[in-house]
């Protein structure tokens, strides 16, 4: 691909960015921001600083004129989505050149902001929220906890699984999980109890935002569809397992996901990540081929996405301790079952219509090993067995005060590093118990 | 109740409105109707006309001032169902005044269009949608193809059970259903093979809308959940039978439900529908009782809509012939288990929050014989013994051309009828085959 934003020797000329670790300028991601008590407004991240896009937006000039007219402070990122790709990979280019030019230095820099000094939003108004069921090892393992000899469904090869999620309860990094409470059946009852879950859990994903939507009534072709994927961030689909395993038959999980989603606040653009695309992980030799609606040659070459995530743990003790999270698990995004178009084909083969600000979740992301396993539910074996913490303490499931932090990248010889920020939220108890 | 808009006796000066069947002035119901090529804008239904409230806005006055700013041409009603209970009340109020004093004839004529010249919108941005399964006659007949010994799962009488449904596929009555393809496992094979669905059914079901929306992290007590419904509409659940076997362990329904849900245009009022509450119908004495967060005196004695519904069928041969559709069952609301009240309370136990504009499907409604099975998978116990329709036809699923049509209506004596419209849909073939 000959794209001058994937020069990786291009100098720019923002503080921390030639050397940064998550935010250099091949990365650009598209988030949205509020610096003091200014009103949101889309930004992007650059070195160590946050750039106001809306107050750019008049430099953009002609290169990026679909973009710059959707940049407006108030309004989440829906616009921008629902551009056609090229405009905002126009917006790219425009902001590389200006961010990688010192001719321009005097005339962006008021518009860089310090983090600390601003607050992250979630980017995008979520329309749909549909999360999917895509890390095979993860079902192997949660499918082993009640099958022990047929871990995985007849149709987990065939069809990349999916549910509809709640869009109102997604948040951004850093909001507070409440305890949630619910229906429980206890251990060897028949009838149920309310109170508050004893097994909330975490689940390591990729977050899919939709870009270009489609018609209702129009399957969105296999070989098209990964450029309806506008970006991809980190999240958190927080999990209940005790309501779930009492109201999950015969519709699916409810209560038990929809008191929170997390997702992180950058949007990491489909175009920072081409250089880390690859090929689906190899079948195994007696599992079933893709049906047709869901083969295409060059997603099978380079539709996966070499993402890297690591979960950690940081308790109320170690927070008072001044202790670091302690890690939990390593994943990385090859070993998700079925890649992004394979999922946007599917979700639109009966007709059913994306829309610009959807959300499409991956699945839980485990490793076939316990280095990265992506929920608790199997590191704890269902809950059989604790898991110890750095400084001791042990954990089934999550307690009040408990942060989960989870951190994504990308990297290969010969690129530059691209970090995904941080999807965080900490537990705090319920009220009524 | 002593409510002047539920005056019987009240003299309405619309043409038509003094003996309508559907639409007298105790009704009201807001939808989005445009004139000609106008821009969608809010409006009424009263006797023979539709009422353009946007234009009418400036006529209400003082009386209902937090309404008329919010009923603007181009907007759904989102900002209508986001007002205090108190703002819609006040706005009925100011319509029944108007339209029963010939006082205001001569200004409010204007703003009367015949039916005729308008087409009706969808009159909600939806924003999530929820699908129930609280109508346990269905619950039970679907049961009882699958596990004949044992109908109702364990968690049926404790929870009324949801799954979370598609928001971008929900339609206004009239919209065309093209029958969905996917993956459908042919009997006694273990591959799956892709085509249109065989088993298209419809799902008789009300729609409720939500209106004050709710916090997250913060339950709805049983207490006030009922004033939370702003309206109810008609609702077709359309369900693709095969795609739904296949696919739905273990997250239930996905693309057998996504590809179309159809509402009437029309919300009828909480106001309106008042006279028409009723009690639940009474549990059997081994039923357990609700637990406590889904109890309230006051919703077990008035919580239930009586609101009837008919289901008819129009194949194209029909339509051709000049032949009115054959009904194919007639229900009531009555026998849903759980309440609109007991639903919004399970869906918020948790923290999940509700906005303004949410759509929640109460689940099919069926009675327990033949009289009003809401669905063709009851009729035809599964697609084994087909329907014979009025002109000879036989079915055990839909067929391209067929039109589903459902009417509703609160009726009880001493009261004005009052109509929900009609939630239509006529299937048309898969471009694919």
């Amino acid at each position: 691909m000959i794209d001058a934003t994937h020069d990786q020797s291009a100098h720019c000329w923002v503080p921390g960015a030639a050397d940064h670790r998550e935010f250099p300028v091949q990365n650009l991601p598209f988030g949205l921001f509020s610096a003091g008590s200014d009103t949101p407004r889309p930004g992007t991240a650059i070195g160590d600083f946050i750039l106001d896009l809306a107050g750019l937006a008049p430099l953009l000039g002609t290169h990026a004129a679909q973009a710059a007219a959707v940049l407006q402070p108030g309004a989440p990122l829906n616009g921008l989505l629902a551009l056609p790709p090229q405009a905002r990979r126009e917006l790219r280019h425009a902001l590389f050149a200006l961010l990688t030019d010192d001719a321009h230095r005097d005339a962006v820099t008021p518009f860089l902001h310090p983090p600390a000094e601003c607050r992250l939003h979630l980017p995008v108004s979520v329309r749909d929220y549909t999360d999917f069921y895509a890390g095979i090892h993860h079902a192997r393992a949660v499918g082993a906890l009640l099958r022990p000899e047929n871990p995985l469904l007849p149709n987990y090869q065939y069809i990349p699984v999916g549910y509809h999620g709640r869009a109102s309860s997604v948040r951004v990094s850093g909001h507070p999980l409440v305890r949630p409470q619910g229906q429980i059946l206890p251990p060897g009852e028949t009838k149920p109890v309310v109170g508050p879950s004893r097994r909330l859990d975490y689940e390591v994903e990729l977050g899919f935002w939709i870009g270009g939507g489609s018609t209702l009534g129009t399957p969105i072709p296999i070989g098209s569809a990964g450029e309806h994927i506008a970006g991809v961030s980190l999240l958190n689909d927080w999990s209940a397992r005790d309501l779930q395993a009492w109201e999950y038959v015969p519709l699916g999980p409810f209560l038990a996901k929809n008191f929170l989603t997390t997702v992180s606040p950058w949007i990491i653009t489909a175009e920072a990540l081409a250089p880390f695309r690859t090929a689906q992980p190899a079948r195994a030799s007696d599992d079933p081929a893709p049906l047709p609606y869901l083969l295409d040659e060059r997603d099978q070459q380079s539709g996966a996405y070499d993402i890297g995530i690591e979960v950690a743990l940081q308790t109320a003790q170690m927070a008072q301790a001044g202790d670091a999270p302690t890690p939990l698990g390593r994943t990385v995004a090859t070993h998700l079952y079925w890649t992004p178009a394979q999922i946007v084909a599917h979700h639109t083969v009966n007709g059913c219509d994306l829309a610009a600000g959807d959300l499409l979740g991956s699945g839980t992301i485990s490793t076939p090993d316990d280095d990265g396993r992506g929920s608790l539910m199997e590191l704890s074996r269902g809950g059989r067995q604790a898991v110890t913490l750095a400084n001791g303490e042990t954990r089934t499931f999550l307690e009040d005060g408990d942060e989960v932090v989870m951190t994504g990248w990308a990297e290969r010889d010969g690129y530059r590093r691209i970090g995904f920020g941080t999807c965080a939220g900490r537990v705090i108890g319920n009220p009524n118990g």
